[in-house]
Formats: structure tokens, sequence, C-alpha cells
């Protein structure tokens, strides 16, 4: 297992952790900025803050500052109600990947999507296995046009409370299984990333981890969960402040043979997105070292 | 599958649902009155509750109102810091199997607990692992008592979300996994409580039904899980607010013989517990007709 405890050349930073500063929106360029001055070496920016910023104006940036993209956050929401739905999210991840192979990131993250109309607070069914049935058939077409590009798609199992609304892929194991039904020559085309607030507390993590193996483990986030968590989606928190055991479970993930970087992506609306984007990013150095 | 359409004959009410009554605690003596003023034929009441009203007042009116006990609320929280918190969490438990005797009782629903101290806000280590180990050998342990006063005892596993602080048993495989190891003859003093509220979201939720099978389906329990939920813990939803297919899953739990009642427990800070506990109630049997 590699010694963190003396630097910081795979750390990577999440743009989504920067995202507030002082409860202020901050550019991606800013962000940017920030994370170079400190010798951070990769980042993961969100297709948002990306847009916001211009796709050319950050290409530019990140090559500038001789970033690398741990990933790209996000494609994923293949779910719809219906025919023209599903087309427009095809369509979209399309552009997701297309994005991603621009920036040279690591790989696109799926964040899969749950119940069609569920994250806008009314699901148009509860059919959660047809969700999950549009999951498959949306990641086997958009492998068509991700491998033709070379861009690998990340599956991220999203922590079972975001079932309903963000992601009906849910454990390592489910993740896995359909990595087996779409890629089962383990082309590379394909895998998972592992985020440790989605998947800590799942009794068969070190099982699935093993099973993934190193052709499949494409990215590894990290943060923490807090007790008592306070919202279901902005209350993460900094590694060391929770109770995920981070090291043991980047041992079992190196133990694969990954040796990438260990992207930090904390959502925090109470405690960090209201600090100061500095000390944020400073913790973040500081807590890479000592707690992950 | 049964008909619950044209009647509540199967409807059990968990008593925290009706713990408050326009945001007042409401004393157990009472809800069992609004209970069997309706004609509902059983309930759960949980320990504290119990406590608060007198055992023997309650033994007394159980049967003076002619309610069956679905299950007793609850035994649990094995795991502690040292051989004394464990010592203490096993008399604990012990006195649970009594009172739920006492009341006659189909089983004592057990919530294992998590990382000692969490729930209070300060884990006392980071090891689920160990705490998963407590929890096997404190059901072991508990067994001797049970089982010679015939007491089932119920393992319900909880959402993933409540892993740290109340519960690392957290999907139907891990429960039924210890059901396996710890009551391999399938004697019935060991099975598990469903709840759909914690397991509606896993993609073996079916087959481990059928694995349970009717010797280890002890309790099957229903409220909704609502998009957005506000609150991790006091956010539960009436059945047929919210996303769970519930008919399907009594579906299944009924293929495998379960002929037991549907225990409605929601915990709703900002909604349910803000009604007269007469319209929750009267909603509750509703909404068992329509929803469940």
């Amino acid at each position: 297992m590699r010694d963190f405890s003396t630097g910081h050349r795979w750390l990577s930073i999440n743009t989504a952790t920067l995202r507030k500063s002082r409860g202020q929106d901050i550019a991606l360029p800013r962000i940017l900025d920030l994370c170079a001055a400190r010798g951070v070496r990769a980042i993961s920016p969100w297709r948002d803050q990306v847009a916001a910023a211009g796709l050319s104006t950050v290409s530019r940036m990140v090559k500038s500052h001789g970033l690398q993209l741990s990933g790209y956050c996000r494609g994923g929401m293949f779910p719809a109600a219906g025919a023209a739905g599903l087309q427009a999210a095809h369509d979209d991840n399309r552009r997701a990947v297309d994005e991603a192979r621009e920036l040279d990131a690591a790989c696109l993250v799926l964040v899969v999507g749950g119940l069609p109309g569920a994250l806008a607070g009314k699901a148009a069914h509860k059919d959660i296995g047809q969700a999950r049935e549009q999951v498959h058939d949306g990641i086997a077409r958009l492998l068509e046009h991700s491998r033709s590009v070379g861009m690998p798609l990340a599956i991220e199992p999203l922590h079972p409370m975001y079932a309903a609304d963000r992601a009906c892929v849910n454990t390592m194991e489910q993740a896995l299984d359909l990595c087996d039904a779409l890629d089962p020559a383990r082309t590379g085309a394909l895998g998972v990333a592992v985020d440790v607030y989605h998947v800590w507390w799942d009794p068969k993590l070190q099982a699935q981890i093993a099973r993934a193996g190193r052709d499949r483990l494409l990215a590894f986030h990290v943060c923490d969960w807090l007790t008592p968590t306070r919202d279901l989606l902005n209350d993460r928190g900094m590694m060391g402040d929770g109770v995920i055991d981070i090291p043991r479970i980047r041992g079992w993930v190196e133990a694969q043979g990954f040796a990438g970087y260990s992207e930090v992506e904390i959502f925090s609306t109470l405690d960090w997105w209201q600090r100061d984007a500095a000390e944020t990013l400073d913790t973040c150095i500081q807590r890479h070292r000592s707690a992950v």
C-alpha cells in the first residue's frame, strides 16, 4: 500500500468539493488555480462547472496547469418514462463522453439514475426493476460510442439512500454484475468507481473489490460518513471526521493493483462550503496524508 | 396473496407510529384504546412506551382489548467498547425477551446496533467488522435464553444509512447468513423482520425473501420512502405516498407462506406526528386497504 503521509502526489480534487467558498459559488478556473498553486496534480470536474467556464477554456487550463483528470463527473441518468427521454439521455451521455475525451479524463463516471421523475419529487412509476433494465440497456448503447473513442465508463454504485432518485445501482456486486454482462472480456471499457461514502457499509465490500480486480477499478473516491448525518445529500464529512476506515478500504483497492488517485469528493452545505475554499483545499491535502 | 382491500384484519400498528399527536407525546394506553376502537387486532409496542405505562398495566390492557403483538420493539444494540458494555447489553436484552414473553409477542425485533458510541455522535472505533462479530456473538448468547422461554428473535436488517449508529446488519442476505450460522436447523428460534423501508432498494430482495422461507419470515413492516427524504430517521412516508412497490414485496413474502400481520411503522416528525393520532390511525387503516 502506498505511503501517502509524506505528500499529495496521489490526491485528486473533485471540483464539487470546492464548488462554494464562504457560501458563494466559485468558478472552475479559480478552482484550478487553487489546486495548481498547491501542487495538486489531478482533478475531477463536474460538467456544469465545465459548461459555465467553457470546455475549450477548461481544456486549455488543464493542459497549461499540467493537471490530469482522475475522472469526469458525470454521465448516467439513463432511466426515462418514454422513448424520447431515453433518447435524450443517450444523446446527453454521448456529449459527456466527448467532453471527457476532450479533457483526456481517465474515465467518465456514471451515476446511473433512479426512478424517472423521482429527483424532481414525483416518480413516474415504482418499478425499480424496470429502471435497472433501462440502466443496463443505456450503458450497453453508450458503450458503442465510448469504446470507439477510447473513454472508459465507470459505474459508480451509489449509497442505497439514493436508489429512488439518483442511482438504482447500489452495491459493488450489482455494478460488477453489469460489467460482467456488458463487458465479459474485461476489455477496460467498463468498470466501477469506488466511493467509500457509498460502499463502506457493505459487508461484501472486500470480496467485491477483489472480484473487480485491477481491470475494473477505474476510480477511488474518498470523504467520510458523519454521525449524525444531517442531510442525505450534502452532509459528507472530511476524511478523518467520520466513521469510515478509509485506509483499510484503500488497502483492499491497492491490493488489486490500483495505483491511481484518491479523489476527494465532499458535498457539504453546512460546513465545508461555508468555509474559504483555500482552507477546505488545505485541509483536503492534510487529511490526504493523515486519514486516507 | 391475501386481499387487503376489504378490511384491516391483518393490519398491525407499531406504536411508534402514534407516538405523538399534534406534536405531543401520547401514552401507550391511549394508543391501545384508539386501536381497539377501530377494530385493529394487533400492535407492536416499543419498550420505552411500555415502561412508561407499566408492563403489567399494558399486559392487562392487551388482553382485555383482545390485541395480539405482531412483535415487540426492540432488543439489540449488541456492540460495545468493553466487556462491561457487552454484559449490560446482554442483560438488557434478556429483560426485553422476558417482557416480550409477558406480552405474548410473536417475536422480539432486534435492531442490532452499530459502532459503539456512534449513536451518541462519537464512535469508539471504526471497525464495523468487529461490531458485526459482536452482533453474532451477542445473538448467539441471547438465543440460549430466548429459546428457553420460546421467544423467537427477529433480526431486522436496517437500511445502510443506519450502518454506523443503529444497525450494522444491512441486508437480508447478511441477516440470513447470521440465521444460517446460529440456527442452521431452522428451528424457528431465529429469523428476520422484513421492513420495506430498509430493504426495498435491494436488487437481491426477492431472492433473499425466497431464501428466508416461511420459517424465517417472522415479521413484515410497511411504510414508504419519500422523495425527497428530509431526515435520515424521522421522515418515513405513509404507505402510498412514496416510491416503494409495497404490494409487490408483500407478494414475495406471502409466496413463501407468510400469513401474519402487515405492521405499520412510521417515524414522522415533520408530518404524521404533527397530526392528530386519530387521523394518522384512520389513514393507516385506509392505506392498508389501498396501498399495502
